[in-house]
């Protein structure tokens, strides 16, 4: 491993060093460090790569970042770079550049690698057409398997894959399936009606991208024929590129968990101001609904004015609240993004968590009750063990009830955020607390 | 599309209808739907399946659901399932399965097939050599193309993969890879020497899974090498069983994000008493660290007493920290798990997350001021504005800091949840609030 790193080379402008670098170091690793060169300097290493090497490494990259690597290049080489780029890929990247910038690059490269890059651009974000390539080998029914061979060696540079060989009728409509495995091992007379599968996952072109990406993730499949309105075989959706979907779509999940909006570029590329307004519009819903609580407290000033020792509770209680909701939400949202559970389990999932809830409220209570009775008094005991039982209970029912209601109503239940359901229970907990110590107390 | 669920059809028990779901039914629907059928009966609809499509459908079972299937069946029947499925994936069943079941399940199958499965169990859990298959198909460098491709040929019926060819020498060290596609498209007598890829990825049997997993998203191949100690090539990881890692970890970490341990089941397969404990113990760590919030109250209860308006805000600037700090929180782990963030970034992101907290602050501080001197006074509001300010930059600041200081002491990110973020600013928070508000209040 050599010491100096990337950033180190290009800042001497040691060109014997840089190259010497470039050749021991995997094009995964280049692209890693190249991540994280300033912009202006992400393209000094590239243009000592050779054109394949390039390719690899330019695919390994962010489009944020593959942008910053074009910006810096010379025209011939970006053309090459964009010409030799998967449709599918070059149709990402073309969606981050600006307009113009696009077309530009759209204009110099050659009219059949731009119809393809066109066509999906044309279909919905996120959706499966956007995804697919269009460049596969599609088979007949009635070939040989050394037609079939033959073919896939004909047509293999220009394929995306050639691991998966979707079999067409006249009508491209998909009639099934053969893998480059069951074709190789199979005698050259063969034919390929016989050797196919008919049991074929497929997906539409306008499928959510990711509901395709989980069914090639369900399916151990290498890849997904993609068919339009019609049924007809236009692309194929290859596994590199679902499991990118799939982690993009882990990070959102996780993200919008968290009451953020999801970055759209990496974070080290996100300025403070766009970071704050990812942030912003969830800080301030939730402050307003946070002002219920200043409402709640003010109609039970006068009980609080008269015991301020109940004051000292409030931010314990609310948190067993907020943490137990918290806890019964995330789980659920996972169990639904996953697959596990639908709408229809509903009554089962509130009649499971509901339970649970209470399991965890008359724990916390049993821990809490001694302790409180010995530093304060038996009273103020029984409200806060009275409180827990019922607060847990009431938020873990609500935390697992809200994904699933959300879903219904078309809305991501990632959207159901631990700091959402804290600031939903916050009311609600301080109206149960209040109500509880107004009634043992008897004022 | 039938409109009789599985589960009415097994209890009908109408063998014929069933057998007419299972033939128009794909094997993901069908172990989707098995998944949701009472353990007892799920053995039923699975013994009408021929071999193939019984063994398709079990692998895409979850470890649990494989095992309540197992329990219904006949040995020999059993014998046959297990004996079929891919070593890896039968070291994952065996693992789950209580130790006498799984011995006398690799007692029943062959002794090469059970050798195999016996060296992945010999790997650390979660290491890479768990989830790696022994059977691949390796290439010498000085065979052609022809050779390479009769062995292909020969192998492909117990081999994993076989797109994927790793290239060794005597010593058995991987010197390169072949790709079946590279393989296909080469003249026959060209060496597998010069047409092979020198530029691999691979992992060791000891790296962890998640590691190995992400290298192969990364660097989107389709299998990746494994070595042993001395660097000999023991067995390679396929992209399948890669996915399948990614999406357990994806759902660990959100779980844990939202402070419950990891279900080690699926949802609807845990039972009441399990869930709780899954949630049980941060919870109560999480109650625990609150009382240190009642500890500050009591502090302040003079305060309290003398103005009983402060306790109003309690809820909401507490609730305002703890989202601005797991906004970050999450924002920041995110960002470590797909490898864009490293503990040497702790500086830059300290700096720009105190940044975005101010902003964010300042922004709460801007649309409450206005209405809290309307509905209260101009003092209350300039505590609350001040606050505001302090603990959303304080929330932030130590939200983005501390994944960064987990993973340096050896504990994963994740368990810096929303909730523990939410709880341990509550604390701090509050003294914030208190001393601004003597400070203004002049008490």
């Amino acid at each position: 491993m050599p010491t100096a790193t990337l950033e180190e080379l290009v800042r001497a402008q040691d060109v014997g060093a840089l190259r010497g670098w470039l050749g021991e170091t995997g094009t995964l690793d280049i692209a890693e460090e190249l991540a994280r060169l300033p912009p202006a300097e992400k393209a000094v290493p590239f243009r000592l790569l050779d054109r394949n090497r390039a390719l690899a490494v330019f695919e390994a990259l962010d489009p944020t970042h593959q942008q910053q690597v074009l910006e810096g290049l010379r025209d011939e080489m970006v053309r090459g770079l964009v010409e030799d780029m998967d449709p599918d890929d070059r149709a990402r990247l073309l969606d981050e550049l600006p307009a113009k910038v696009a077309r530009r690059l759209l204009n110099g490269i050659s009219p059949a690698e731009r119809a393809m890059t066109a066509v999906l651009l044309g279909y919905p974000e996120e959706s499966a057409g956007r995804i697919m390539s269009p460049e596969f080998v599609n088979l007949r029914a009635s070939m040989t398997a050394a037609d079939a061979l033959a073919k896939v060696r004909r047509l293999a540079p220009q394929a995306e894959t050639i691991y998966t060989l979707p079999v067409t009728d006249d009508q491209r409509h998909l009639v099934g399936i053969l893998s480059l495995r069951d074709l190789v091992v199979s005698p050259p007379s063969a034919r390929v009606a016989d050797i196919m599968t008919t049991d074929v996952l497929s997906a539409h072109v306008t499928d959510d991208q990711e509901d395709a990406a989980r069914r090639i993730a369900e399916g151990d499949v290498l890849a997904l024929p993609v068919l339009d309105g019609e049924d007809r075989l236009v692309g194929v959706i290859t596994v590199d590129d679902a499991v990118e979907v799939l982690e993009e779509e882990a990070s959102e999940d996780q993200i919008r968990l968290g009451a953020s909006e999801p970055l759209d570029r990496p974070y080290l590329d996100m300025g403070v101001w766009r970071l704050a307004r990812k942030r912003a519009v969830w800080l301030l819903i939730l402050v307003v609904a946070a002002t219920l609580t200043v409402n709640v407290l003010q109609a039970f000033e006068a009980t609080l004015d008269q015991v301020v020792t109940l004051a000292l509770f409030i931010p314990l209680l609310i948190g067993a609240g907020g943490n137990s909701g918290s806890q019964a939400a995330t789980t659920v949202i996972r169990a639904m993004a996953v697959g596990e559970v639908r709408f229809a389990d509903l009554p089962l999932i509130i009649w499971r968590e509901a339970r649970v809830g209470l399991l965890l409220g008359l724990m916390l209570a049993g821990a809490g009750f001694v302790p409180v009775t010995l530093l304060f008094d038996l009273d103020i005991a029984l409200i806060v063990a009275l409180t827990l039982v019922t607060i847990c209970a009431w938020a873990t029912f609500a935390g697992s009830m809200l994904p699933l209601l959300a879903r219904r109503v078309g809305i991501d239940p990632a959207v159901i955020s631990a700091p959402l359901i804290t600031t939903l229970v916050d009311a609600s907990g301080l109206v149960i607390y209040l109500l509880i110590a107004r009634a043992v107390l008897g004022i």
